[in-house]
């Protein structure tokens, strides 16, 4: 499968998240140790919104394993953002190309998955046919997780996310029932349109493939009144991760099963995810 | 566009046309005389049947300009096939990476194109809907020419392969019809199953293409009876070529607009190409 | 050979040079003008000093040619610097690879090369022998132009660039003449160290590559009192250029043969460039 | 480090090797068992005599993790060979490139390397110095490992192979003690030149990289009489591999440290390997 990151808060250089925590998302590409796999070699991305930028996210995206890349860490260096998501990738078969990359961008939007829709060559025709025919011809790659993007858009992600993504589940299953598949979707995903960040655990066989999200600063800060890093992020700012980034005690908190979360200004939320048919 | 070349006859190393030609593939890869642009860098592919091999064609695809792939120039020079396709790429808009490089492969079939479906976006969704729910699964890639490969496999390719070929193309300029674009179809195809091969020139706009084939083998022993290169070459050998390979005098034979041609043992076959409703 | 651009000035996104220009760089890739192939296709890249980032300057270098690269667009877009370097690379022999793509970084200093050391192959050895033993280890590609880096480095490029380019030249005349070569060294160069800019046009044979400066932008303030890109930028900007990006009527300036610029706060400098065994 | 694998013997199509094995060499690519690195993922290449080739043996390279490479897969499934070397890479620092795959090729020969020059930066310069003028502009890459090939090139590989080794081996080791860099050769080796396959078990501090050689063939008839796989090979048949390709009980021997051995037509060698300042 994959594993991924998303940051929203105090404007942070990449490479920090990216390279110089103790179990950095580089460091999981080649060890990850709470993945299926623990190779995750098969291409990543990052997407930012610029500091002073435009309101569309830049994107770069790599074919070759993240450990190795001097581009990505070229641009972790010298990247300040607010708002990015970072991924990497471990290929379920699918052809490993820039197309089919996390993250996904559509306008404002970013979107990247760790999971898989099961038998997805099976499933693929009868998803495809349910995308928006306005919304089709921007499918670059060939992923499940592109699929359940232009889903998800189909289905209101502009206008109400979490409603829309439930409804992207919902829809999943019921091709996956109609074609015998049983359990179709496993997933987690984070999504922002360079504003909120939405994140989501669930999978049909309610066994889901780890996420966390961090606690919150304020506790943090006084936990750890003495670190440094800590001490520059402000009370807003919020990790997700697919695996702690180091052994902080305290600092890292399992997302539940079948839930999704809110990062936004002011109290962040977190509610129950239940797939609906579309 | 793009430009594309067939072989079939005595076998021969690939570097011999593919390089060691006075005008060949990889100089027209820098240097196209007739194409619609000079350069051809995005990308290129070989496909073809192994002397001793198994019956399923043997690919090499690269996402760089062929003129420095060092790869391409290892497999020229150590490989000698009796059928082969080669591929160079110009893309229309389609994303530069292996799974749009040609010729792809179904089976035992190759297939490569030049050319383009025009707003090939406005248009996918309905041509992907005609593909057999079977094979849908098989498109690997994002371009117009796998599409057209696919939809020709579902009009019967392998038991008809005119027919099935007029039919995607009739199918193609029905979907344009439909939507509002003129003139949607340009396309130079060769395809084969590892023993016959079939080419095609049209476009619905009356004006395609280049394509040219070469001079019967024994008028070219007459023609030139000291040529050591065409002395090896037997009665049954016959290229195609998006362009001619070099100057030699009678050597090269325009395919005419609107038609089809057949290499196979004994007598070829030239024939008029006429787009057919599926 | 290559082609390259460099700009000092008012901060500018990189897209506004690299594509939004009548005869951009990216343009340039395919069809330059006045090189001495029309396509630069091996491989591409850019450095910059982030307008917020460390004093190291970041680097972007991609394989494949600039015109379809999805990550060179996406920076481009996204990043504004006061100060970078771009180069579209023509190899003139070794290989195509990242480690060979210029800009050439040595901690905050950059470097980048049209033209060629001729017969490079011979006269390796002997310039390698004469860079600087601790320096040597940092040399990570095949190409004279690093080689070419590496030796102005050892002469005092950090100290007294002009003079320790002319002493690069001279040493590379002087093992150019001792193994019989005629006419070794061909060079445009434009290097940095993040605050100045110095950009070279010299050729053994006298007849160099072509090498253009912007007008001073206050005459051309004058000239265009209507021109809204120009009015943006401040007295100080200065762009040099291996091919005019336009059109516009005395924008233009040739650099002269065997010629060095200085671009810096205050007057810039133009000087003559004379080869100086080191 | 690395893993490899070298194969004389019966002429075999490569995917035996490479990808049909229980433990194939495509199976350490991601999960090596015995090496320092569980990922092998930094490029990969494959040096192989065709058949009815040319004597100069022919190259496939790649720089993405041999397990999701394309081309390989399909090289692999079409070419039968006598006499091949594959290797997968794990980079000790340089730069992930073709012209640092291995196996590298000088005329007719073939080399190829696990393990390192320890602080090879130190000591790269000491040793291009001592490679033969005539022989330095062939290096291509970056690799210690390609150095010492052409290091034994200068001493000789093409007349007395063991001879040559042991004084690249020695000036490695001298080189190192000069530079006060302790234990400085860590290496297997296997070289060829068509006919005869060398390979080396050697490490300065006495502890080498893992290597195997394949039981006699004969031997192994009478012990698996009904194995099908290995009824087609002939007793000239010998690999020797990083690590086993199976558990097949007593189908591979040790290499003993600090040995080499030649494999050839009638008895092969197993001998001392003492290296010897040059």
């Amino acid at each position: 499968m994959c594993r991924w990151l998303a940051y929203s808060g105090t404007p942070i250089r990449l490479e920090e998240l990216l390279y110089n925590t103790e179990h950095s998302l580089i460091d999981q590409s080649m060890h990850s140790r709470l993945g299926v796999e623990t190779t995750n070699g098969d291409g990543f991305g990052v997407g930012w919104y610029p500091l002073d930028g435009p309101a569309e996210p830049a994107l770069l995206h790599g074919v070759g394993p993240a450990w190795s890349d001097a581009n990505l860490r070229e641009i972790a260096r010298s990247t300040v953002s607010p708002l990015f998501l970072a991924h990497i990738r471990a290929s379920t078969g699918t052809a490993v190309q820039q197309t089919n990359c996390h993250p996904f961008r559509y306008e404002n939007w970013l979107w990247q998955h760790n999971g898989s829709i099961h038998e997805f060559a099976k499933l693929k025709r009868d998803l495809i046919l349910a995308v928006d025919p306005e919304l089709y011809p921007h499918i670059a790659g060939s992923t499940d997780s592109e699929v359940m993007f232009y889903l998800a858009l189909t289905f209101g992600l502009r206008d109400r996310p979490v409603t829309a993504v439930e409804r992207m589940a919902g829809l999943v299953e019921s091709v996956g029932r109609a074609h015998g598949v049983p359990n179709p979707l496993q997933m987690t995903v984070a999504t922002t349109d360079g504003d909120k960040l939405w994140c989501f655990r669930y999978s049909s066989e309610g066994h889901s493939r780890s996420l966390f999200y961090s606690t919150a600063i304020s506790a943090l800060h006084k936990l750890y009144p003495d670190d440094k890093r800590l001490a520059r992020l402000s009370d807003e700012t919020r990790l997700v991760v697919s695996e702690p980034l180091g052994e902080l005690e305290g600092a890292w908190q399992p997302v539940p099963e079948s839930s999704y979360g809110v990062i936004q200004k002011g109290e962040d939320e977190l509610g129950h995810f239940e797939p609906a048919v579309p």
